[in-house]
């Protein structure tokens, strides 16, 4: 697999989206010495957003989690989340009044009430008390009772027919070196399956992500789709997507797609980047 | 729907072949009057056996319920379940001293030790010592705390290839008249998709299911496949699996499929029964 | 199923998205009285578009027939079809010189050379000189030889890794009142399985199809996304997609979903359409 | 991979059973001195059998290609193919004066007539009376004009109930080094998803194969299951299929498993055989 510089192809783009998880941090926090690309882009006069399946937290939060490890430049406004298009689609289908149950953290849930929304973890529902819950949120695997939380989910499902988000894809995420856990896209293809029902989903590959990104990006500047570079180290996410979307984009093999592998899972995968690096690092 | 009586069916068989649950019970105990089918299967001198995708208890406790509500003929050498076919793959494919990790109840591991095969539950693995460790089932859905032990599973089967085994194919039960429960098979699932790998299933429709039953009958009698009436509640289990093995088969509306669906359910599923009746009950 | 007049709705929005098959025609030609739609929102200033899955002819084709049959108002600029994007697609990722290879008919290949590209229908693609061919579409399920030309395909994919489009999601179509025809969404989904690669596909409901015609209407008024209504006859791609755009959706019961259905199809996918109607037709 | 010679573990067993395709035979004929191994058998006194998801012939002309070929040992009771599972369900499940219709070559029929059943091709139906036509067979790939056959197919099955049996469940095939070629069961496949029906499948891994082999068995020789050994390329098909039905299984490398990815192709599917060997030929 020929590899090529990051430095050598970023400077072709007048706005860069990059991937959080696998390209600017991982299990052990931030990837070492990604602050000299942001330094970089800074110099050259770059923008660039951060693009992720986190629904768990707020852009808040997201930028935060950077900002105690020293990345002043991420802040809220270059943070684009699966969660706020989730939040989106509640603020447009919600009737007033009426409430969301999810499957979550309180923390997850207190994000979406920031938008005037009313939530209700799936353990407070009172399934014969149901008329003033009207959509379902899928929002995180932690923070509440699998054993019992995922099967009263089910049979709120089957009693009340509402509109059912999906906020985070991810089917799983690493939780060391070596360990992964299920995410909460995962638990939901289980309880899709279960049920025979559709859910909306939202978060990479699917374009409404990058469509949230480009918006951002014009607030910002002037820049045509093929202008824009997106980084990432999942060929079935960031790079299928981007490609779709009509990014060029750049496969890094800091993360989920190893070095031996990756040019076994792009012949296998048929999901062809415009280029693979090393990693999303630029030496100074 | 036109249905016929099951009386008026059953005499052109040597023997008969009952799935459990929505045939001969429900969530509140024995179907009203089943016990007359018996009395009369006996009297005509047709043989009966019961087909079970429960890998939960052994065949004597399973029989044991029977006889405790009064049923004394489904003894234990009269029920056939997914969890004998289970056991009976680890007792030819497993090393002397290795064990077999599991999710499930202790009871449902108590069973399979009583064939001499040493069992761990997945709460007591260590996952930096599995050398000994030689195999995986999927026996209950109860007994384990989701949150913790699907992932553990996940990441042992990630650390060591081994054969997985599936006990029971159900997605999911009736808890009560409204509400389900995801069974132990959906768990596997989700379990085999995030991981990727085939794990094997045992249970109904599976011929293996069909075949260990026949083998039984033709200890009793001497019997050909066309001989044989296979009752169920399931299409997509009974009826199918009945149907390939080459069985005749009876829906019975009491359980899984409702009155008022089964001709479009025929319709849409292109799985047809060789006749439908009301239930299984025969009126003295 | 309680449904709303159409002409009661509709005046509630400043833009309609059309679904076209089953909403403004059939198999035998325009749907009766259609035209009286659009007379009443041209007379009330409402804009509108049409959104379709057809990538086998170009819009100014696609415009053609409506003009044919009377409704003249269907002009190029109101039609937006998953082949544009196709197109879109092509011109961003081909390189000079380069060609694509393709399934369907020379009408919808001649459709994607007029935007400078060089297609080779792949009856014509010798498998030994396979060099300028970089890219492969799925245009139309007619125009080729399917015992030939789908494995033919398949071995091309296999011999070279190429970016892979499906420019029509759909799985079938009807051909007359009662049978249907495999579309090439469903022969692509047939490759896409055999060869265990992932193909970029185009069309409702995915979200850039619902992108492109809500840029096309920003072209023609200030309008925001829960100001547009979409109106379509099928559960899985206009509505859901609609919904998940953050448009409102109005099912009608004139082509895929039948009047006696709609309920118990709403009920079992979970796809909750703003309005039902009988049909898009407004009465004079 | 450690590989075993494939001499050293077979007079471990008392019978084998041969996958045909990538084990006996390939594409340009018998694998090279694979003679020699049934000489040694024949020596040794192991029973062997052939197992073949070939549904397009007969075990007659199965066994004419061997002879033909100089291996004079496969006579037709050595020869056990899913197309005789399909006819032998044909004959419980159709009613006297009926007709199977079919995709496939008039040859594959024929040898389903000669069981005294009546076969219609697709291409000659009458979709407008069908009476007559009380199940359907997915047969061959050769044989009929799929542009027109297979939506033809589709058609009669939504105007028509019926048992439809699909006679080999290989997705594709190898036609020469490097090409394939869609099989019969990868064309159900796509009919079946388009019309969401269930069909019945015949041939390995389905325990039914390995039964009907097995009882052929016995005819000839006292064995049990575990004294039984099962040799083939594919580890989807042959490995799970054996070691579900409690074989012990030999995975050789003369087919589809490449030598290289042996040890990849177990680890990702966590199909384990009971051995692995570089071939089937055996050294004198």
């Amino acid at each position: 697999m020929r590899t090529k510089s990051f430095k050598s192809i970023v400077t072709n783009y007048k706005a860069v989206f990059f991937d959080a998880f696998g390209v600017l941090k991982n299990h052990s926090g931030l990837i070492q010495d990604i602050n000299q690309t942001f330094e970089y882009l800074e110099k050259k006069g770059i923008y660039y957003y951060v693009l992720t399946n986190d629904s768990s937290r707020s852009p808040e939060e997201l930028s935060n989690w950077y900002i105690k490890r020293g990345l002043n430049c991420i802040t809220t406004d270059k943070i684009l989340s699966s969660g706020m298009l989730a939040m989106e689609f509640f603020k447009t289908k919600l009737q007033d009044g009426n409430s969301v149950a999810y499957l979550g953290t309180r923390e997850s849930a207190h994000y979406i009430e920031t938008a005037g929304l009313h939530t209700v973890p799936i353990g407070d529902v009172d399934l014969n008390h149901i008329d003033h819950i009207q959509s379902f949120a899928f929002l995180d695997d932690e923070g509440f009772d699998w054993n019992v939380d995922i099967n009263k989910s089910i049979n709120l499902l089957r009693k009340k027919n509402m509109n059912v988000v999906v906020a985070n894809t991810d089917k799983n995420y690493p939780v060391n070196k070596n360990d992964i856990s299920i995410a909460i896209g995962g638990l939901a293809d289980l309880v899709e399956k279960i049920l025979g029902k559709k859910f909306i989903r939202f978060g990479k590959p699917d374009a409404q992500m990058f469509l949230l990104a480009y918006e951002r990006a014009l607030q910002d500047i002037r820049v045509k789709r093929d202008e824009i570079l997106m980084v990432g180290d999942t060929l079935y996410t960031d790079i299928i997507g981007g490609n779709k979307f009509g990014l060029d984009t750049a496969l890094v093999l800091s993360g989920n797609t190893l070095p031996e592998m990756a040019s076994i899972r792009i012949g296998s995968s048929g999901i062809i980047p415009t280029y693979v690096c090393e990693s999303a690092v630029i030496e100074p």
